[in-house]
């Protein structure tokens, strides 16, 4: 939640005259995702997010990235696109980085969403999952199944650090869904956003406004999506209290508009449960390599665990129509 | 240079409902300010800045910085002034901290000004004197000149694990401006800005669109803050690059506005020195106060003895007219 590298106002000012943008009026760096830069860009002609891309984003998987926000915008979902310069590119390169100037859109990321609000953008997945039916890209999904027994390996005893027993109370959720994952082979594989929390639903009131953040997207199991939206969604940040109005709610709006048949039910609890390994895991990392004052607010893995320990109690009853 | 202080979207719609500003379309955490946490908030009717005070702005003082806006705002400065709610109040609480809501100005800080640009801002400093020789409160300047001994003594010894030599540099410096300030009793005492770096003017063009960030505004000899200025505005970062050019321009803006007698400009080497040892010893403060893997920038106090220095060198045939 930083500004790490600094953008002159002169640099700005060059950059966007490569573009047909209008002038520069204001630039703010912005406290929005979750390892790069941004900018909120103000021109004489309209807003802009720029966006330096810092070392979590690979600069190879970018012409990805970009490519799903342009597939999606020109489906008609409310996801920024990147602009082009004039001569057609949308990466550039800015004090050393790799870098995108991307529509600004309204609205705000809600804190606790109520049901209506968690239906409409279980909706909008829908509806995006229904647009990426004709993507033809693919990207390997690095924070998928594969890599979690390695990353809780190289987490290691270190866990206990963090809470006595959080290693054994993993690799016992991990078993569980590794186990149970074997079944999943048939469900369909697409293009997911796999990081689709309230931070990255921009609304007013009931109506999603903006999809952002893209920069997990990957290919895998369509609707470990829906599975990552119901852990982040129903819950509270401490991972102790849920909400089953507003779990309830993700799950119509989610078959209102993409549909949701029995197996893919069935599929929810083990895929719920997966997501919160995934989850607890990379928190626990960052957790164990984030010096503890610095300025980044570190997530609470146990926030996590506790949801998997939801899962693996009421999994079955919570997913049944 | 961060966000320190979450607001969910559903606490700043609540506060804005408070206000008869229109209701929330857009929020973004913004890396504005030393130690307050800043956001840009649109709504249905304009755009605003909200502003958290964090510890390193005592609540006490925000009535005296909020009277200051106001009052330069009247004069029609371009300065943001606070928004008051239905009932009058400038200062709220939000999320445990005193808030201000404040008006959005447009414009960019820029990283290196041209002399152009350097006369409009030191000319609207002088306008903005000129509107404050009708304020009449008071506050204490607590980084002002009795400050620079007792900082340079908590400091101590640490200074030398910054650079060799920089605690007798630095001491040097100050015997120097002591002895000197004794010649400057007679100079006008006024309101200043006290901090106005280009960081903290707005331009578009050669035109100033604000001034901001008055939290360290004070009571002190009123050529001190053209001084300050000098020191920011005339060299690079490193301050080992001098532009006379910008220089003799803060001059002759500052001058064209407000006026500048043979006496005042005898006066300014030992207020630009003494502006060195200030921020020198702030930053060295910061520096040793500040983990060096905390995501802040840690500034340079030797870009401030270097020009402390310069000063110290050159100092009266820079002023002369």
């Amino acid at each position: 939640m930083a500004v790490y590298t600094l953008v002159p106002a002169e640099a700005l000012a060059a950059l966007l005259a490569r573009y047909d943008v209008g002038t520069l009026v204001s630039a703010k760096g912005i406290a929005e995702g979750v390892e790069n830069s941004n900018f909120l860009v103000e021109t004489t002609a309209d807003r802009f997010i720029l966006t330096l891309y810092e070392k979590r984003v690979a600069a190879g998987d970018l012409p990805f990235f970009l490519a799903v926000l342009d597939h999606l915008a020109m489906a008609g979902r409310p996801v920024p696109p990147a602009i082009p310069d004039r001569n057609g590119r949308t990466i550039q390169e800015v004090e050393g980085r790799p870098a995108c100037l991307i529509r600004f859109l309204p609205g705000v990321s809600l804190a606790t969403p109520t049901p209506r609000q968690a239906a409409a953008a279980a909706h909008e997945l829908g509806a995006m999952h229904a647009a990426l039916q004709s993507f033809a890209q693919h990207r390997e999904n690095s924070l998928g199944i594969k890599a979690w027994g390695p990353l809780l390996q190289r987490c290691g005893n270190a866990l206990e650090a963090i809470a006595p027993g959080l290693h054994d109370a993993l690799t016992r959720h991990l078993d569980d869904v590794q186990q149970g994952w074997s079944a999943l082979d048939g469900l369909p594989r697409s293009v997911i956003h796999a990081d689709l929390f309230p931070d990255n639903v921009l609304m007013l009131g009931d109506t999603v406004t903006g999809l952002i953040d893209f920069y997990f997207a990957c290919t895998d199991i369509r609707l470990y999506d829906l599975a990552v939206m119901h852990t982040s969604w129903s819950f509270d940040a401490t991972g102790h209290s849920f909400a089953p109005d507003v779990a309830r709610a993700l799950l119509d709006g989610y078959a209102d508009s993409f549909g949701l048949d029995r197996a893919a039910r069935a599929a929810l609890p083990v895929l719920a449960r997966g997501a919160c390994i995934r989850f607890a895991l990379t928190r626990a990392w960052d957790w164990l390599n984030t010096p503890a004052d610095a300025l980044v607010t570190r997530k609470d893995p146990l926030a996590y665990l506790r949801r998997a320990d939801f899962y693996a109690a009421h999994g079955k009853a919570l997913f049944d129509a």
